[in-house]
């Protein structure tokens, strides 16, 4: 596949740097600091680089502004980082496969499909589905019936999408994915458990992600909601009338039970667990591993540890756990002196 | 799809309840008390939300017995969540496809098809597997040879059954199930690992629920066993050689190594994490983030931490840890005074 | 299928052991040591199961050197265990199915398929993709373009390998295992988030084995990658550009954050939490369930806990936790003793 090529001049301009150097060389691939060659560009955000940085054979760096970098050719910006993911976005587009039905697909006569849309081998999409324009649907995804994917999505291998689902444009549901399963809600009767009803459905909004493996369950009554612009990564599990809101990012393998609400702009760090009910305010930060107990409400700020507390405060009662054999022994070096006083007062009496 | 409809009356008399108001009144939906409407039914258990309720718009509500509540129609049962599953069981029965082999499908010419089966489009089933009547095996599910699946499961898409598994009746396996893939047993020589044997199988009772990626490994020698009754969420291990008992509950992302026995009835929450050679006794409840070290015996009761302790302890100790801070002041302050004392019985002397 | 049938003799000198009784038996299967039967070889390493080795009806029994077991058959090798798994090797090699297409399989006409393989239902291979000799790739697996597999691999149903990622020989990636999605890695806009460039590959050496919907993410600009001979269990997370050294082990669910070195030799628990750019040194010990911070470099040994401290503090730290009821009641006691010698000392004054 043949990259796109820019000059650097045109790159500076789509992200409103400033150019020093010659604006003409043609620039094809971003890559690292230590491996970008000629026709590559890279990025450096810490002063700790720039001595890597005035060694990189990168035909372009990006760097923050005002620095004194003596190299033949770079971009000043703000948010180098940022700039770079930007150049990336123009440099590696997201690969737009060729309009195509495979002939193996199995598409239902009442699905609608949109302009330019690749569906490809041992897809199947079912009744009443509608598939937007530009869409592509890689090999082996299943579609259900009455499903609504919007437009320039990527629904990945093997992706699942249960039957009355809808999923926005700009949607990235990578390999595996399962969306509108059963929630998991039973009620014990006299001879076990009966389900619950898990009968309603999925709204994932526009310009989502779902990380390989990751499943997101129908609702019981209501809708499971992930929200425009949000982030999922791999096996993520999210429970049955969850409503997470937009921005929000979710690292791997957390999971999140039933009726949970998570506000816009959280971040929610890997392997969290989430108890049923709980309501995460938006602007929260919840780190890796944490626990949270069911019903509660997690306020702005920054969360750890199981069940969750404000970092300063965990932080502290770890400082706290690690200094107990010396409490345990002042406590006893004090008993000692406490026993030395009574001694001595009761030698007197 | 049209939903099937019943009256008040049939539905009451379905649950063993007690009717109050119109028992003609057509009903074909189940639905939460602030959404549902004509043709629904609705329930409460608790009275506080008795204000809603007599705000809903439902067609018929199921109350706890002795409600003083004025509603056009109600139902008093003894357990109106229960009632509620038992009613979504008739009004929402499991969707059954029309009896169908799909013509992509590849079944093996020795596998035995029962009556009335569907099978979708791209399925595989093997030499000599048997499929029981009314049994649903949807788009892309693969059933490997000498596979014995019961009658009125519904095998989701994308679900692989391994070699020489046996799978029950009315079992529900979810999207993405991989049901005998090898266990995890290595021993280590001079070069590296080589496999233990992992060369037996895995017996699904009947009633199991298999959540959405779910993954039951093959016994190394002897069964994996998932007793009847038993439901298991999303994305939970279920390691080679366990023995998971009748009618228990697994939470999502719970991961069970090898050996582990979980007894009759007990309930086991998400991301919980069992070593090996466990035994739970029957009636064990064990929270959610649990860790249990390998070979422990777990007694009936409440268990939470890790490593697992009561539930009473696990606070108590959670409250320990809180104060501390304040024990570290008080350490502080009573040596202060010691101080004072050895320094006045210093001066006496 | 039809086992190969070995005599006492040749697995005793398959395996370098000593033989007792008589070496003609043929012996087809091993077996555990209460199962095994007529023509079964079973294995003990503990003389704890001396009482029931002397019961076994297996054929022929491993022990240890020097072993006082009056049995009629056995051989004596210095690790039993291992002896035991070699000799599974050989009487249940791994499956070598009969090589074939399969006429629904769609392979580019641009691959390069090798000796011998065998392709089931419903795979793809794409353009400029290399199968090794003797390669198995199972129904419904995905194999995009210009990925490279080595010979003698496994391929199991449903896996879906990336364009561009190499896999080596004699690796087994079993059913629903993701290779190549998108690494996480996102930078904040003003109007959200932008995706980090995740363009470049991943490589799994020789002999690797991942289990069940394990998941390895493709590197954001390098390369993500598992060292030969490593061995890793279900629904494990491979963030990008991991670098897994060889003979690691990882158990379940684990989960590995971007950029994380575990070098060779280590054993890592089920359900472990990698932050970021960490480095495991050759040999470390990660117990399950613990949880390692950003950029920390675990040194060889033992590690316990979150976050992770060596098993020993670890231990020494959940005692003094374990007496914290106590100390508060010791801490009480005293400060009652110091108001007493206050009182004394006063009412002396």
């Amino acid at each position: 596949m043949s990259l796109p090529s820019k000059t650097v001049s045109e790159l500076c301009e789509h992200v409103g740097g400033r150019l020093f150097g010659n604006g003409s060389l043609a620039i094809n691939r971003v890559g690292s600091l230590d491996s970008a060659g000629e026709g590559e560009i890279a990025y450096i955000e810490d002063e700790k680089l720039f001595a890597a940085a005035s060694e990189s054979k990168a035909s372009c760096l990006i760097t923050p502004i005002d620095t004194n970098l003596n190299v033949p050719c770079r971009i000043e910006a703000k948010n180098p980082k940022l700039a770079f993911a930007l150049i990336a976005e123009v440099l590696h587009p997201q690969q737009q496969r060729s309009p195509e039905v495979h002939h193996t697909a199995v598409i239902s006569p009442a699905a609608k499909i949109g302009a330019d849309v690749f569906i490809g081998a041992f897809v199947c999409v079912g009744e009443d589905s509608v598939i937007g324009d530009r869409t592509q649907i890689r090999a082996g995804a299943k579609i259900g019936d009455d499903v609504r994917v919007g437009s320039d999505s990527v629904i990945h291998p093997n992706v699942f999408l249960e039957d009355g689902v809808t999923i926005g444009s700009r949607v990235l549901l990578h390999a595996g994915v399962v969306v509108g399963a059963d929630g998991f809600g039973y009620v014990r009767g006299e001879m076990g458990y009966h389900k619950f009803p898990q009968i309603d459905t999925v709204i994932i909004e526009d310009d989502v992600e779902l990380g390989a493996n990751t499943c997101v369950d129908r609702a019981a009554l209501g809708r499971t909601r992930i929200g425009r612009g949000t982030k999922i990564d791999n096996m993520v599990h999210v429970g049955h009338n969850c409503d997470i809101g937009e921005r929000v990012v979710i690292a791997a393998q957390t999971g999140i039970s039933g009726s949970v609400t998570i506000e816009d702009d959280c971040v929610i760090g890997g392997q969290v667990g989430f108890g049923d009910h709980i309501r995460v305010l938006s602007g929260a930060v919840i780190g890796s591993k944490a626990g949270i107990l069911p019903g509660k409400i997690v306020r702005p700020g920054v969360w750890w540890g199981i069940p969750i507390q404000p970092l300063d405060e965990y932080k502290r009662l770890n400082a706290h756990i690690s200094r107990l054999p010396r409490v345990r022994q002042e406590l006893k070096e004090l008993t000692e002196r406490v026993k030395e006083l009574e001694r001595r007062l009761h030698d007197e009496e």
